[in-house]
């Protein structure tokens, strides 16, 4: 049986929790002293390997939103591959948030640019709008073990009733069909631990819709944002769990800027263990509970 | 009334066709004289500049799909910047093809990075599978008038079918609603053509459903690709078109890569106008028959 990156994720799970840190790391959140005698990009990958350093091991992987680093245009995006860089070295898992969607030359473009070279992840978020030959040209990486996808399904914004929520003539909403084709596109690449290499996105909202979802797609692995600064508790992400396993929950700014609300900035790598540490415990304990 | 980028689009299609040249600039496509003593960043350039030069008097933009230059890393995307800066010297109108789609604050990350600085362009495309709050946070540089996007409508490859064409209980497909609800939101975004700010990608597919869209959609400036190589034809493309305006249609492997028919690497620029020209007189010709 093949070992896959999937397994890799599920065991630091197991070991570490379920907390993601969001690495959407915007110039103004780091401190004046982190940016001091640096420039802009320089300063956004030291406060990166700050964060890093500080919660490695209280965390079961990294989720860095590229967005964030394309908008400081060539110097972010050097900035991006350092992050990635440093993670790597660490033997991190990273994510990186690109939700890209695209077919056919394009499709194997995106996947030769996130999955070698200068921008190598682990795992890349996919957008799954123009249908399944959007996904399909990452599976030779997944099959062979090493990577992994998130598509997007259901998310917890407003927007989310626009496309996801709409009720098919399938009497199936648009996101339960996209779960559908996924599940069976993943039927090749089922992990020892018995998730997919190829999970979901789904964000986190009211308590029968998490219970229901993650027992309609058991082997589904989800990447689940919204914790904290989005509104999201630990006794709503319990449900989007099996015993604790089967997801990740992100949290970005709520991670990242928890020195703001200490008021310590020159603590903020301190601040953010302790913010991932006290996310991970309520997490555990909301799923104890539930 | 403001005059926005919609209509300087629409000026150079009357003047100058419908063409979109399609800059998916593989390494593999620069002939090896270009490639000799260059790096791949730089031999990619040098061939963009020669394209550029050799057809921007008879096309109407340059469609330039990011993830080719992605796929190179950092090095791929200095090429990319390049690129664009060169059409931005020579008020050639750019689309960015990046299709990113995405939220809040992450959205208005990628408005940043795409409508200014380092990869700054006209266009750019979007995909609305997260729903509208995924296109609303570009409104306020498409209201200034400078900027311009395309919202994934209807794309014309098979996995189109699994989410786009969707029956939906409002007895509308996906596309549809999603063409309904970028039709409302660009109300305050009309340019003086008549065309809005906010248009669709449209692929070409069969004969009444392309009168069909055209009628339905009359205000929306669509973004065609599929011509040529991906077999659609100058006749298919005219229904899209409202007396040869109203769309721009997309040529990326056919115009780059007329050389190759050719056998005539030397003279692969000269080979690209030909074709582009061979393609903005076809459907010329077929908007006069239609």
């Amino acid at each position: 049986m093949t070992s896959y990156i999937i397994d890799k994720l599920y065991d630091r799970v197991e070991k570490r929790g379920v907390v993601c840190v969001g690495l959407d790391t915007a110039l103004d959140y780091v401190p004046e002293h982190i940016k001091n005698g640096r420039t802009p990009g320089e300063a956004i990958f030291e406060f990166n390997k700050q964060i890093i350093d500080s919660t490695y091991d209280v965390a079961a992987c990294f989720k860095v939103q590229i967005a964030y680093y394309e908008a400081l245009g060539i110097e972010g995006l050097v900035a991006y591959k350092n992050t990635l860089d440093y993670l790597r070295e660490k033997d991190e898992i990273i994510i990186a948030d690109i939700k890209r969607g695209d077919i056919a030359a394009t499709a194997k473009m995106y996947a030769k640019a996130h999955f070698e070279g200068d921008f190598e992840a682990d795992f890349i978020t996919l957008s799954p709008y123009m249908g399944m030959d959007s996904i399909e040209p990452y599976l030779p990486y997944l099959e062979k073990g090493n990577k992994g996808v998130f598509s997007l399904v259901r998310t917890s914004n407003p927007g989310a009733e626009d496309i996801e929520y709409l009720d098919t003539t399938e009497n199936k909403k648009v996101f339960e069909i996209v779960a559908d084709k996924i599940t069976e596109m993943a039927k090749n690449c089922v992990g020892e631990c018995g998730y997919t290499a190829i999970g979901g996105v789904i964000g986190c909202t009211h308590v029968e819709e998490g219970k229901k979802i993650r027992a309609n797609y058991n082997n589904m692995f989800f990447l689940i944002p919204g914790y904290g600064a989005q509104g999201g508790t630990a006794e709503d992400v319990a449900l989007y769990l099996n015993n604790g396993n089967g997801g990740v929950v992100n949290s970005s700014r709520g991670i990242l800027l928890a020195y703001k609300k200490a008021n310590k900035p020159e603590e903020f790598a301190l601040c953010a263990r302790e913010e991932a540490i006290k996310m991970r415990d309520a997490i555990r304990k909301a799923v104890k509970e539930a």
